[in-house]
């Protein structure tokens, strides 16, 4: 027996999360394991419940259950809030929270979604498989951070600080992670600029010793902002820090043509595990049966693979998603002429379906 | 009479440089100007015989003249060296030395370089013309820093500060060229994470009170480094920090396809200037009249404009650009089939013909 806490958030996220929950039920008794869910309210909805983006208790019920499934929380009705009560707080709270440092984040090109790259045909068709593995609980995000008056003046900081032990655990996963792979890490930082960028080279470069069958290479976060676009087929493993992380894993998404397709896992130690679509809310279109379920069933199976050791079940998913697509089946975001156009409900059933 | 400080640096810097003041002397024949040009060393070829990046003596001399045209600086056989030994950090000194806090840079899709473009053809036909606004002497470059031990392991930190006059004084920069332009300054920010990216918004929003007739947006980096793969022709003027800047920036001139054709200026109080092309030193190629004289040519063509207050020489230069363009000719970084290969040389001759 699992106990997963859900959290379906808003706009689209109850939509989603309602899919994957469909899949994980049909896995449950095609695999027989049994899950149990625990629902939690978190981001904007929690705010105009409770008037915080997460409670306390609902944040330890969470750190009770074995893995966290998410939908996506935000939206412009709470934008203007200040900071600490924003809706992405319960993010950080619920990272920071389950200590899940390591983020995650596959962009692969699929075969069938080709057309939709922003990218010429040229490059897209040597292929894009990266795995981004993005820290996730320290860096600027998590850093001292302040206001404060000098000369009279308003004066505002954030602080990008990094330690030998939190570059050392996620260096660790993205060189794992590559063995698994193509065997290549790209470790991403601004070591000419950037203090903590030349001890997080440093280190990376010490613990390369302990995996010399993985070719380690170094980038500046500025080419590597070019080289996503301009050659995506370079790369396997990109390990980087928390702020570029996020900047250049979004980059990634958008270039495989899909965001609403991409899954994310965030591990800490043993196998805690907070899993999530890395697509928004999207509220212009929540609640009208088109978003596309995908991103958070992948998610989905990315928990059962992480957390709960099930890698056939997460293999059957994935292949469920792909004889989808194979089959035709889009939802509006991925459609392209000649497919067969679905809804958000529709596109759960059929991948229920190929379980 | 002008007094241009010129660094040629390492690399390409040097053929690339002879070419631009090729074209400032016929720049000086044609509209009767006299430029004066003191040369200084920076950067490695500064390293390989004075021992440091940029001696003080020099940086003095630069701050004496009316403008600096600057090649690149850099390359592999510097970067092994301790972080304030660095070719980079000539860099950072002229920067922060002749306080040009205001990085104007263009990225310009040229008609006839349409095919060069990493996106596809429904993006690019959209057009491409964007001026991005990066702060260029706050934020991590030039905040706080610094190693230490905490609880027995070794820490690092870099401190992205900002205070509203900082701020205000590179919006103003933004506001004042949307003007000129397409009217819409688009701020890029981290203001749901970063404290100094909160103020960073207040005061922008602070400062468009005073330019009704610009629009403002605001956008999260993250989302602006998939906007700018995604549908590019969205942007006018985009506004942001010295990191993201960086960051995004690069992005920008790659998806023009055409590196080698964007130039830059940097901006203080007053006239004072720096210019230099966006690309790097790209020591493979160095020494074999193989580089992009063009975004140097152009580079000294913002010079004209910014710091001599020379439009139409300005102008000259960058139509005389686009003929050689038109006629076909280029270098090989944007060659395409049909077109008539020339070297760093000759581009630099044809361009000063056709002033
Ligand atoms: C919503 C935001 C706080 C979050 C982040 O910056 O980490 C998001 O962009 C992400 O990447 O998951
Ligand atoms: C060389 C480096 C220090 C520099 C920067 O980061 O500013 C460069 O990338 C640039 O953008 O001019």
């Amino acid at each position: 027996m699992h106990r997963i806490a859900v959290i379906p958030g808003d706009g689209i996220g109850p939509e989603v999360i309602e899919q994957a929950l469909l899949v994980l039920d049909k896995v449950s008794s095609k695999f027989g394991v049994k899950f149990e869910y625990v629902f939690i309210d978190a981001g904007g909805c929690a705010i105009d419940k409770f008037g915080v983006p997460i409670r306390e208790e609902d944040l330890d019920l969470v750190k009770k259950c074995s893995a966290t499934l998410l939908g996506a929380v935000g939206g412009p009705k709470w934008d203007t809030l200040p900071g600490n009560l924003r809706p992405e707080q319960a993010l950080l709270k619920l990272r920071g929270g389950l200590k899940v440092y390591a983020n995650l984040r596959p962009a692969v090109l699929y075969d069938e979604l080709k057309d939709s790259s922003p990218l010429k045909k040229e490059i897209v068709n040597r292929g894009i498989d990266i795995l981004v593995v993005r820290e996730l609980i320290g860096g600027m995000y998590f850093g001292p951070k302040g206001r404060e008056k000098r000369n009279g003046e308003e004066v505002a900081y954030d602080t990008e600080i990094y330690s030998t032990s939190e570059i050392e655990r996620i260096a660790r996963v993205a060189f794992e992670a590559a063995r698994k792979r193509k065997k290549k890490v790209t470790s991403v930082d601004k070591a000419n600029i950037l203090e903590s960028s030349r001890l997080w080279r440093e280190v990376v470069e010490r613990l390369a010793k302990e995996y010399p069958d993985v070719e380690l290479s170094h980038m500046y976060v500025d080419n590597a902002s070019m080289q996503l676009v301009k050659d995506p087929s370079q790369f396997d493993v990109i390990l980087t820090s928390n702020m570029f992380g996020d900047i250049l894993s979004d980059e990634a998404s958008m270039i495989v043509g899909s965001i609403g397709m991409l899954a994310s896992a965030s591990l800490g130690e043993g196998r805690v595990g907070l899993y999530e679509p890395i697509h928004g809310t999207a509220p212009d279109i929540a609640g009208q049966d088109l978003a596309n379920p995908i991103a958070t069933i992948l998610s989905a199976a990315m928990m059962l693979r992480y957390s709960f050791d099930m890698e056939d079940a997460a293999i059957a998913v994935e292949n469920a998603v792909k004889i989808a697509l194979k089959e035709g089946y889009r939802t509006r975001d991925i459609y392209t002429e000649n497919c067969k156009l679905v809804g958000t409900k529709q596109m759960g059933k059929i991948i229920c379906e190929n379980i």
